[in-house]
């Protein structure tokens, strides 16, 4: 089978670098990548109750039926779930079942199964080894690399976590097939993002796909996922000798994830990164970072994908913000957003920081200006 | 103030090394070392009831006099709070409190402090800076070289946790003086471990030590503190070339571990480590790895210190197996152990590891044997 393999180097930890590799019904591939990446005497298969209804089986089937021990441990899918009592109970269970020191974990899902079976494997015993077979655009291009783990607290989004690097990744393309659309389109939101943080190029051929990908085109989805993963892992590599150079992946997290906290999670990830980009890239504009168009130009790019640009009535700019101070971004009470000068080029302050500082009254105003559509009422 | 500095190499990461810094009436020194070694915004005093009583105002007025913001957080005595809901408790409280990524945290007590704090520091926000100011003999000779934080789960001790190295370990001898008594002999079996696993003059000069540490003799205390720290740094710092090295450091902790749990903490760590290297060092004798008679030195160490060497007749043999079967370190359901050669010399098998597989049958003998003293019925 033909399949892209993207090293991506490790920053934190002695670890051995790992490869993404991406490929068009690869799951197939996932027992012998096992045994030579990752070899265990047992695996705990951590997946969703929705994930693990469509891809469960088959994964546990592949690995028994090449001589490797599997056994699956689902918990009820939704970010909602992705706490510390979930977390409590599946450590309970592999600990029950006699999941030792020797075991490795697979994470198969999205984004919080990922986020969850990577704290898992991160904490079970002081860390075991894990892999990740990524179900979802998100989890495929953005959770892949990085080693983030994490869960949510009652306060905020991944406010406690690990970071914890997996074996390899494992990408197949077809499972994307089964991904519910705004789930398809929340994902490319993240693949916009890295065209403007890091490609002008990119964004533009991100959004020359946007048909082929909301109707699952696995030529279109695997380019896509393909560069996505290699812009990340480039950024990540850069930090390194570039302290800080990947503070750039948050444009339009900063006021995504308090889109995301106060909404109760009625939004997926991804819509509420595109809001949070719509607002940040017009706080850029405001403080005079970015030249002039430039969130035009996002907001056409998200258009195609239907992706939200404006916050939903129901959130307050002031309880914004107040949610904003308690991520975990915030640094000695002043926020910083990482912002772009243009589409492809992000803001460098001159100090050598990739964050700008801003103050609240320019986040109000620019959380209050992206409530609804500009237009005036007619009489 | 004259203080002995010991550096610990580290092995798993590529944060610096750091210092354990040792001495008499050091406390006063805690600001400047935070300054230098761990600079934060803001600094978060996590200790229990029972040392936060008699330390906590005193650390944080040194702070705040110092000009370092500083709030103290408390959960209760006790190792059965070593566990989930008191980490999930603390994370709350403190992100509550606005404890951001800027923030460090100070691990002020026992081993159950620093296992605590140390795995809040582990994982919030993916993880902060840290130091221990260890108060009990255990946490100054054990749990401050290795970086190992961890929680207890209902199915064993440290079953989830962490390496998380802290940025300095301050060790104030004169913080002793206030230690109830078995938990001063508790961790001087850690200390007699230190000789029995590396160094058989260490070992004896601890018996000869006994009286004097036993009635908080610092000079006494503070040799050993001093000497401990070194022995077990030199062995995690061997580690490095000699893979599995440091396994001879759970000489005691096998049977050890089972003892504490199915005693439902009613023996503390060092006593059930105790009752352990007794059982262990009988398996030694029987399996012939240990010359004859390294068993009867050994109990005349642990007897000076007056910690136990025999199980309380309320534990079960085939329940303690089956709780080493559950505990972390039983490797594809074989048990393995590591096993004294003679006082200061531990056995390596012919294929170079550091640990003996030992079958059931001869742990339930052992453990069996070391239930009551050997003694004929008279009639």
């Amino acid at each position: 089978l033909p399949v892209t393999t993207i090293p991506v180097p490790l920053d934190r930890t002695l670890d051995a670098p790992y490869d993404v590799v991406v490929g068009r019904g690869i799951l197939t591939e996932l027992p012998q990548l096992l045994r030579e990446r990752c070899p265990a005497h047992r695996y705990a298969i951590i997946t969703d109750s929705r994930v693990g209804t469509l891809y469960a089986d088959r994964v546990a089937a592949l690995l028994i039926d090449a001589g490797l021990r599997a056994a699956t441990f689902a918990f009820p899918a939704g970010e909602w779930n992705k706490v510390r009592q979930t977390w409590a109970d599946l450590t309970d269970r592999l600990v029950e079942t006699g999941v030792g020191r020797d075991a490795a974990i697979i994470a198969l899902g999205g984004g919080v199964v990922g986020d969850m079976a990577g704290f898992v494997a991160a904490t079970l015993h002081r860390g075991i080894p894990y892999a990740q077979v990524p179900t979802t655009v998100l989890a495929m291009i953005d959770a892949s690399v990085g080693g983030k783990t994490g869960l949510d607290l009652p306060a905020g989004k991944n406010l406690v976590g690990a970071f914890h690097q997996p074996r390899f990744v494992l990408a197949d393309i077809n499972t994307l097939a089964t991904l519910p659309r705004p789930h398809l389109a929340g994902g490319c939101a993240e693949a916009i993002k890295h065209g403007v943080i890091a490609d002008r190029a990119y964004a533009e051929a991100v959004g020359s796909w946007a048909r082929a990908c909301l109707a699952r085109d696995a030529a279109a989805l695997e380019r896509l996922v393909e560069r996505s993963v290699r812009i990340k892992a480039e950024i990540v590599a850069a930090d390194v000798a570039e302290r800080g150079r990947r503070q750039v992946l948050n444009f339009g997290h900063t006021v995504g994830h308090a889109v995301e906290a106060r909404s109760g999670y009625g939004l997926l990830h991804g819509e509420a990164v595109a809001i949070g980009m719509a607002v940040e890239a017009r706080l850029a504009e405001t403080v005079g970072v970015a030249e002039p168009g430039t969130r035009a130009q996002l907001l056409d790019l998200l258009a195609r994908f239907d992706l939200p640009t404006v916050l939903p009535p129901t959130l307050d700019a002031a309880d914004l913000l107040e949610a904003m101070r308690h991520d975990k971004k915030a640094r000695a009470g002043a926020l910083r957003f990482a912002l772009p000068k243009t589409l492809g080029v992000m803001a460098q302050s001159a100090d050598g920081e990739w964050t700008v500082e801003i103050g609240s009254d320019e986040i109000l105003a620019a959380l209050k200006a992206t409530r609804a559509p500009d237009v005036s009422p007619t009489i």
